[in-house]
């Protein structure tokens, strides 16, 4: 089934303890359609890039199956561009300076033959075009929304008007306490789920992810890992390989969505081991189908 | 088999946002073997109490089948009691006092009957008089060992000597850092296992637990908890319930260790549901049965 994926397109600067990437590739998009794209076939991308943006970046999405057909070239501009430099402990980071270029007047536009998609992935973009993308979408099968802190600090309103229309929320422990205002992690993931999703992922980083929905609950484990370069992009990568492993099955049960969770894991463990796009650049299915039986395996009792 | 246990044994006043709790029934041996008690029936506890210990403790701990041969009585002196103020957060606490009374001189005698106990559980207390215990046993089964953080700031050389000793090290992810100075908690478990035992397993609090050997690796989340009121000896029952499994099956082997962290959770989530021991001072077989299934429900995929 076909995934229409929504999102950033970026050229980063990265900065972490393991060393320096300039231009590298990346935005929500990217990494959610790229993630998607080791599950299922139909991934269809909607995104803006400027005039900068190297066709060696065309051509790997390109090879990867990925359509682009929703991605707009612009012939002038430069391409959205984020700098971040992790502290030591991996689990911080400062932005060092963002630049909206081209993505600054973005707003997507779903191509008449994507109206139909059956699943959609909002990736982690401003609320407000998450909403523009919801307008424009007719009865998909599954809405997965992804979000992050800064949305909830300055378009919590917008965010909260995209969250009553859509299936599943995905989001980090720190923006679920944020969003709900509670510590408590169930506590929590029960109010996301009246504020519209009927399922909750809430990721955990080193601790893994939960699922929940109103009655019933789901715990798995991160990916044990002694290194991890650069986590950039881990939770776009997961929500694209949780929506990739749906769309493969067509099943959208809760009991599914758990092994949908688990592919995120394994493909967000692949993603964090290298800079950028790199460590889900060129997988095997053998690399992924062991690594999800490795799941079980550490979480058999 | 047997479970010899050796702690401490305490009157606590605990405040937590949940309430206060005065002359509150606590100590590493008193929950570990309470906890213990409902996994198995031959249970050794040697500790010290002062004139001022209730009765009914005594009479609550010989209820549960727990053998107080080992227990030494003082006729005078205070028992050893420890005031704890717990934050909002739930996961940190302030000490408000320490008054260790006739703990101060205590030295830990195992009966003669007792030498050859099957498991040996080195409660939290010093280091050195958990060496002091390992000196008066003989080829005990299997020797696990639960330390924490002020032990590895104050003696940290006695702990590392112990540590050469013991079969399997229990500790949170918190003390795993500070033991090993490694940030990465797989890599400071490999570094435990450097240290002596063959197994590392390290509490994450909400995030379950993790069990640790050179060749496996395990991980159990936490059971969903909205309400946590106390989560004093949360730790004692997990190291409790662990042996306890273990002695009533007699299996050390890593496949039954993973059923062991599951009862160390089962059990420490009904211990924080209620303030000191309450909160596993009369379950039943069934509570605990259908907890230990409700982990299977919420970690199969």
């Amino acid at each position: 089934m076909s995934v229409l994926v929504v999102g950033s397109v970026a050229l980063d600067y990265l900065e972490t303890p393991f060393g320096v990437m300039e231009q590298a590739l990346g935005g929500s998009a990217t990494f959610c359609s790229v993630a998607a794209s080791y599950l299922t076939s139909d991934v269809r991308f909607v995104g803006i890039v400027g005039a900068d943006f190297p066709q060696k970046h065309i051509d790997f999405l390109t090879k990867r199956g990925i359509d682009l057909l929703g991605l707009v070239r612009e012939a002038e501009g430069k391409t959205f561009s984020w700098g971040g430099k992790y502290h030591d402990d991996m689990n911080t980071r400062d932005t060092l300076y963002t630049e909206l270029g081209v993505f600054e007047h973005f707003h997507p536009v779903i191509p008449d033959a994507w109206k139909q998609s059956d699943f959609v992935l909002l990736g982690n973009i401003h609320p407000s075009l998450q909403m523009e993308v919801l307008e424009q979408i007719e009865q998909p099968k599954l809405v997965v929304c992804d979000t992050m802190n800064l949305w909830i600090n300055i378009s919590q309103k917008d965010l909260k008007k995209v969250l009553k229309r859509v299936d599943v929320l995905i989001l980090n422990d720190e923006e679920a306490r944020m969003l709900t205002d509670q510590r408590n992690l169930i506590t929590a993931g029960n109010m996301l789920l009246r504020m519209g999703p009927r399922v909750a992922v809430i990721k955990k980083g080193e601790h893994g992810a939960v699922l929940m929905t109103r009655d019933t609950y789901f715990a798995s484990p991160a990916f044990p890992l002694e290194t991890v370069k650069d986590p950039t992009g881990a939770g776009d990568t997961f929500a694209g390989a949780f929506v990739g492993w749906l769309a493969r099955t067509g099943d959208v049960s809760t009991a599914n969505m758990r092994k949908a969770v688990v592919y995120g894991s394994v493909l967000a463990s692949f993603c964090v081991e290298e800079f950028s796009i790199d460590g889900i650049r060129a997988l095997g299915e053998e690399h992924i189908a062991e690594r999800f039986s490795m799941f079980r395996k550490i979480t058999t009792f």
